[in-house]
C-alpha cells in the first residue's frame, strides 16, 4: 500500500480514518433507518448498501453478493480473505483522488456518503459467542501477586496455554452506551454473611478483540498457521468488571456476574489489511509451547493504546497507555487453542485478548492494577483521584497506529457508569 | 387439564407425546425442506407452519402472528405466557377427539401431519447465550470430595448463590449428532511437561435446561417471583466433559475446552404447562439465601431421569437414575441471580441446571461420580464395564413424568462418541 495513496474526501487523510484504514461498521443514517454496513472515511461514512445497489462492486466474488444489504457484517465476514481483499480494493479505488466514479457524480456522492456526526452506530455483527482470553503476562502476574502472593503469581498452566473462558454475548454494547452500576452478592464481611449491594469496585479492562471470519466445522481444528485467515479485524474493548462480585463468585467456575453486566466495543472494525504495516515480532516464549501452539511466523501488531477517564462534567485524564504487542499469546495461538478440541467458531464470533497491561505502572490495563487493589490513588487532572470507577465517570479507550504520513485509528470505545437503579 | 382429554391421533395417548404433552420443536419434513416449528403428538409431528397457513390459529394474540413461519422458535418464545397458553389451547383443541377440524378433513390432515420417523430434527432455537449452572448439592459435594477432600467439599460460596458460568452456544447440537473425541492439553505427568493427546476421560453430565421466553432489558433484573414467566420449557441435556482437559485448564477462569467440544440437547421442548401436574416442593435451604433469592413459592418439578449407555453394536444398560427435583437451587432462583446485576436474557437463551445427581450412588449424574474418579467400575449388562466413555459408546438420556393415565415424555437426548480424527 502506497503512503501517497490519498482520498478525495476532504480531511480524510488527516483523520483517524484515511484511505489506508477503511474500517467496517454497521450504522443507521438516521436513528429511524435500518442498519447497514458502512466504511469510515474522514468525517463521513460510505454507505456500502448504497454502493452495492449502485452496482459498484464489480469483482468476481462480490458482484452478485448481497452481503452489504444485511443489517450485520456476519455474511461479509463469512466470505473470507479473498472477498475482503476484493472489497477493499474496490472501496479504495472509489475513494481515491484518481477515480472519478464518486467524486464527479454529485447525485451518487449524495447517496453514498453520510456525515459521521449524524449516524447512529450499532454492533458490527450478531455475536454468536464471545470468548475472553487472559493473554497478558503482566496482567496475570499483577493479579496473581495481589490475590495469591509473589511466589504463586502466575497460575501453573498460564505459560503452557492461552487461558480463556466464555463471556456473555447479550450484554456486549457499542461505544457510547451508558451502563448502570451493577448490584449483586459480595463476600461475607465481619458478620460472616454475604451481602447484597451495589458493586463498590467497578473497574475497566483495556482489551482488544477480533471478529472471526469464515469459522470452522465442529470437530475440525484450525491450525496456528491457518488461524491468520480467520481474523477479519480488530476492535477496542472495555471488559467492565465488578471486582467485589467477581471475587466472591469466581471459584470454581470462573467470572460470571462480575463481568456480564456489560462489555463495550468500538464500532469500527479495523481490518488485518489496514494493520499490515504494523506487524511486529511477538514476545519470545519460554518454555516453548506444545507443537500445536507453535507459530513459525510468531507475529503480532504494534497498536498503541490509551485510556482516559472523564468524571461527570469534568475533563479527560489519560490514566494508562499500553500496547497490543505486549501480549504473550497471539491471536493465532488463541484460535488454534480454542479449536484444538474441535470447538467450532462461527462468522462474527468475538475473541477478546484479556486485559492488556504493559511492564510499567503507567501501562497497566485496569484500575485494580493502577490502584494496586485500592492501596494507592490514581491521580486525575484538576486534582481528582480514583481507586475504582465512580458514578458518572466515562472511560474512553483509543488507539492509533502511526504510519508513513497517515494514522490508522480505531475511533473511541467509551462508556459511562450510571448510578445503580433505585429498587 | 383433564386426564380424560384424548387425541384422535392413533397411539398418541400411550406414547411419550400424548395430547397432555405437546412439546415444541423445529423439524424438516424431509432433509431438503426448510426447518419449521412443530408439535410432537404420538408418532407424528404436527406442522405448525401448515396449521398457521391454514388460518387455524384464531386467537387474539396469534391470528396475525408469523411466529410459526420462522425456522426457529425464538419468535414464539419471545411472545410470553399468554401467547403460549393460547397456542396450546388451539393445538389441544385441534388434536382432540371432540374436534372435527383436522380429523374429518383428509386433505388438511395430510398437509399438517408428518410421520416422526421421516423428519429431521433441528435445534429448537437460535441460542444466543448458553449458561450452565451447578445447582446439585450432591454433585458439587461429590466433586468437592474427589478434588479437595471431605472437609472442603462444597465451595464456600455454594450455599449462598447458584454458581453458574457461560458455556459455548456454537457447539450445542441436537440429539442424534455424533461427537468426535476431543484432543487437547493435559496436566504435566512425571516429566513435568503438559501433554497434547486425545482425552482419556470423556464423561457425560446428566442435566436439564430451560429455554428463556421474553427475556429482560439490560439493567433491569428479573425478580424471583417474575422468573417463572421467563421459562418457556425444558429439554434434556448432556453436557459432555473431557475431565483431563478440564482439570488442567479450569483454574482460574473456569471450564473451557473441557466442555465446548459439544453439548447435546433433546429436540422437543416440554412446556411449563405440560409439567404443571408435576410441580412439587423444592428442597429447603439452610442457610436461608439473601432476600433477592427467596422465593415464596419455592417449587420445582418431579421429573424422573434415566441415563443408559449403549456400547457400539451392544445393548443399552441403564447406568443411573436421578430426578430434577433433587436440585438445591431452582430455575427461578437461577434467573433472579443471573439478572440481579442487570445482565439481559434474550428469547431462546438456554439455562442449564448443572449435573443432576441424587443422594444415592445409583443416582449420580456423571461417570466421574459413578466410577468415583475412575477408582471403581460401572457394570454394564452382558458383562462390560466402564470408568469413562469409550469410543463407540452412545449415551442416551430419557425422562418421563407419569400422570393420571398418561406420560409426559421428553424423547431421547442421545449422542455417540466417535474415535478422535487422524491427524
Amino acid at each position: 500500500m502506497s503512503p501517497t495513496l490519498t482520498s478525495f474526501v476532504k480531511g480524510a487523510q488527516d483523520s483517524c480514518f484515511p484511505i489506508q484504514n477503511l474500517p467496517y461498521g454497521i450504522f443507521r443514517p438516521t436513528p429511524e433507518q435500518i442498519p447497514r454496513p458502512g466504511v469510515a472515511i474522514g468525517d463521513y461514512v460510505l454507505d456500502l448498501s448504497a454502493v452495492s445497489r449502485a452496482g459498484l462492486f464489480k469483482g468476481p466474488l462480490l458482484h452478485s453478493s448481497d452481503c452489504f444489504l444485511h443489517p450485520t457484517l456476519n455474511q461479509f465476514m463469512s466470505l473470507g480473505r479473498p472477498a475482503w481483499k476484493e472489497a477493499r480494493e474496490t472501496i479504495q479505488k472509489l475513494l481515491s483522488v484518481d477515480d472519478p466514479t464518486l467524486q464527479d457524480n454529485v447525485d451518487l456522492e449524495a447517496t453514498v456518503f453520510v456525515p459521521m456526526s449524524q449516524v447512529k452506530m450499532e454492533l458490527p455483527a450478531a455475536i454468536g459467542d464471545y470468548t475472553d482470553f487472559y493473554s497478558s503476562k503482566e496482567h496475570a502476574t499483577n493479579l496473581g501477586i495481589m490475590f495469591r502472593g509473589k511466589e504463586n503469581a502466575l497460575p501453573v498452566n498460564w505459560l503452557h496455554l492461552p487461558i480463556g473462558y466464555h463471556g456473555r454475548s447479550s450484554s456486549i454494547v457499542v461505544s457510547g452506551t451508558d451502563l448502570v452500576r451493577p448490584r449483586g452478592q459480595t463476600a461475607p464481611g465481619k458478620d460472616g454473611l454475604p451481602a447484597y449491594k451495589a458493586s463498590q469496585l467497578v473497574d475497566f479492562e483495556l482489551e482488544m478483540a477480533v471478529f472471526v471470519g469464515p469459522g470452522n466445522e465442529m470437530g475440525s481444528p484450525v491450525s496456528v498457521e491457518d488461524a491468520h485467515d480467520q481474523i477479519f479485524g480488530f476492535v477496542l474493548m472495555n471488559d467492565w468488571s465488578a471486582r467485589d462480585l467477581q471475587k466472591w463468585e469466581y471459584v470454581p467456575l470462573g467470572p460470571f456476574l462480575g463481568k456480564n453486566f456489560g462489555t463495550t466495543i468500538s464500532p469500527w472494525v479495523v481490518t488485518m489489511e489496514a494493520l499490515e504495516p504494523f506487524i511486529c515480532k511477538a514476545p519470545e516464549q519460554d518454555p516453548a509451547p506444545l507443537a500445536y501452539l507453535q507459530d513459525s511466523k510468531r507475529v503480532t501488531f504494534d497498536i498503541p493504546l490509551k485510556v482516559a477517564l472523564k468524571p461527570e462534567g469534568g475533563k479527560e485524564s489519560v490514566i494508562t497507555q499500553s500496547n497490543f504487542k505486549n501480549l504473550y499469546w497471539t491471536v493465532a495461538q488463541q484460535i488454534a487453542h480454542h479449536t484444538v478440541n474441535g470447538c467450532n467458531l462461527r462468522p462474527g464470533d468475538l475473541l477478546a485478548s484479556g486485559t492488556i497491561s504493559g511492564p510499567e505502572e503507567g501501562s497497566y490495563g485496569s484500575m485494580v492494577e493502577l490502584s494496586w487493589s485500592g492501596s494507592r490513588e490514581v491521580k486525575l487532572e484538576n486534582g481528582g483521584v480514583r481507586k475504582f470507577i465512580e458514578d458518572g465517570d466515562e472511560v474512553i479507550m483509543t488507539a492509533c497506529c502511526k504510519g508513513d504520513g497517515y494514522c490508522i485509528g480505531f475511533g473511541p470505545c467509551s462508556g459511562k457508569i450510571l448510578p445503580p437503579r433505585p429498587e
